[in-house]
């Protein structure tokens, strides 16, 4: 592999000495992009993209092509490779998202349920990161991914997206056995889709924990950080004689930091709906933070992308352990000079909070 | 006006002593009970049964007589009213939520905004307000409510329901004196509209703020919280000789609870993903609580739910400046029994909390 050429997101993650913040967004390759929907339209559905090595290199690329300041690419994937790799049939609907044709409902659904087997099932996930690897050549770290135990069980139990959880809230009243059975699983299935992309070529991993902030407090450390840290401590963190960072980020957990900071991530992903100054103050020297601009500040002209870069890098002050970024994905109706603006923003206005 | 026969519900707001802990359910005159659906039918549309002042007495009574446990009505209406008599055009569809023929884009739409008059364009709800409190004749309290002003804000800019917001973000961000002009109307609106319910007999009032929580911390305050603070301070707060508590409920604001307790509320109500302990911490004596059972424990078994309700009374522990509730409205695929679960538990397990 090539050495790395910039290396300030893992150092950041790592809250070491940086020379400015390092900034990537989520969603950063993607449909606010002409270039992303022109390799899209090539590849078919989303799906077909997410399994084309070749297209799913390009469009992670593409970001990077376009925007310089960026300092980390994320593999292109779905959260939902993992349920559909144990047989519940994953289907995109056009502006429905995503629906499986066999939810988990019953113990027999349940007792089926297996660790995919990576080398097989998900060879194509574990491609896309070798070949996006290569195609880095350096530039900068590779990001895998996964969803969290409990928001991929969202999705499998409620067979698609969902307002209320009810059906899986139902199970976790009532049937918590069945439910703590499917996270077992869940967890062990993605420690080991971790596992592989890290061996692949992943040099820092995230869990997507989009729905552990409709729970209760206790109902969160039962059912979602309690697998998301079975998950940690398995992931074999090293790759290229580097520690291999993980990045934990549950939407909507601003009132659990605390808890999050004791269970092994290395940084904690944080929404608009927190002052990063006071995440920073109750988190301490624990973990690093990642985040967090309101992703609809896009929307607002570029001087006032610039000015809520600068409100935020100034309240988390100065020293190291911030990667700048949304707080969650950006939205496909953003300009891309606005996207730019934002990167810049970053770049140009962070090098006075470090050394 | 009759004597209220039952007033824990306001004494608790006072953070007066009482006998048991007061109970009472968002939404519960709603599609949950066969009796409400038959009352709905019998009107046509949702709006129809909001301007039919018998049927909405109706059906602002069904969940007393059903649960005996009820100590408090609250008026059954539409949190967009105001913005219908302002002449959006309000339609809801079927499946859709509601929408506005006429959303709030230009300077020129916004110049034309003023506030409704009480006496005619929402003389429907005043009319429902004095029947209910007339059919009460003294049972429980009468609580009136209306929307937070950023909240209808976010219906009348986007035109309807909304996922992110954008079109009142790029306002907020790009244009915020359209924005601030926007709310200044809708805040004397909402104010005039609250006076003229506790006019005609609403002995409680709630301002629901849905949307507050998809704010930054800055942004909740400039444009949530300022304009409640404005609302609240207009308010007329007596009623018969009573004061006319006010409720003040942010969904997702468990973060800025310090900041909510210091504008005037009587109370604060909670979603579930916030400890009562901790919130009961924080706003130490400034305030009483509002909730904050998960809606979704309602699909669970009657003896889950028991439990639920009492492990919440458990958490506020003893005194007054309690009302039970759920975090949220209940969903209308509840089973009513389940319901009345609820209500019973909390009449039979929270007296040991109390003197």
């Amino acid at each position: 592999m090539s050495e790395l050429q910039n290396d300030r997101f893992l150092r950041a993650l790592l809250k070491q000495p940086v020379d400015r913040t390092p900034v990537w967004m989520m969603r950063q390759a993607g449909r606010y992009l002409p270039e992303y929907r022109a390799s899209r339209s090539e590849a078919g559905s989303f799906m077909d993209l997410c399994r084309n090595t070749e297209l799913a290199t390009e469009v992670t690329l593409q970001p990077l092509d376009r925007f310089p300041e960026i300092d980390a690419a994320i593999l292109f994937s779905d959260i939902l490779t993992i349920p559909d790799a144990m047989g519940l049939g994953l289907r995109f609907e056009a502006g429905e998202g995503p629906k499986f044709d066999r939810p988990l409902r019953t113990q027999a659904d349940v007792d089926k349920l297996f660790v995919p087997d990576m080398g097989s099932d998900l060879k194509y996930v574990m491609d896309a990161v070798s070949s996006i690897r290569k195609a880095l050549n350096g530039r900068v770290p590779l990001i895998g991914f996964s969803g969290s135990p409990w928001t991929l069980a969202t999705y499998m139990i409620e067979g698609g997206s969902s307002k209320n959880f009810s059906i899986i809230k139902r199970m976790m009243f009532d049937e918590p056995k069945m439910l703590h059975q499917i996270l077992e699983v869940l967890a062990d299935s993605v420690a080991a889709y971790l596992n592989a992309q890290i061996e692949a070529g992943a040099q820092a991993v995230q869990l997507f924990d989009t729905w552990g902030g409709v729970l209760t407090t206790r109902d969160y450390k039962e059912f979602s950080l309690n697998y998301m840290q079975r998950v940690i401590s398995q992931l074999k963190r090293e790759n290229d004689g580097r520690k291999v960072p993980v990045i934990m980020f549950t939407k909507g957990g601003q009132g659990w930091l605390e808890d999050m900071a004791d269970v092994g991530a290395d940084c904690l992903g944080l929404d608009w709906t927190i002052d990063i100054d006071k995440a920073r103050e109750r988190v301490g020297d624990k973990v690093a933070l990642q985040g967090n601009m309101d992703p609809n500040v896009l929307y607002a002209s570029p001087d006032r992308i610039r000015e809520e870069v600068g409100s935020i890098l100034e309240k988390f002050g100065t020293g190291s352990g911030h990667v700048f970024n949304l707080g969650h994905g950006i939205h496909p109706e953003i300009n891309p000079e606005h996207a730019g603006a934002f990167f810049k923003a970053v770049a140009d206005l962070s090098p006075k909070y470090h050394g």
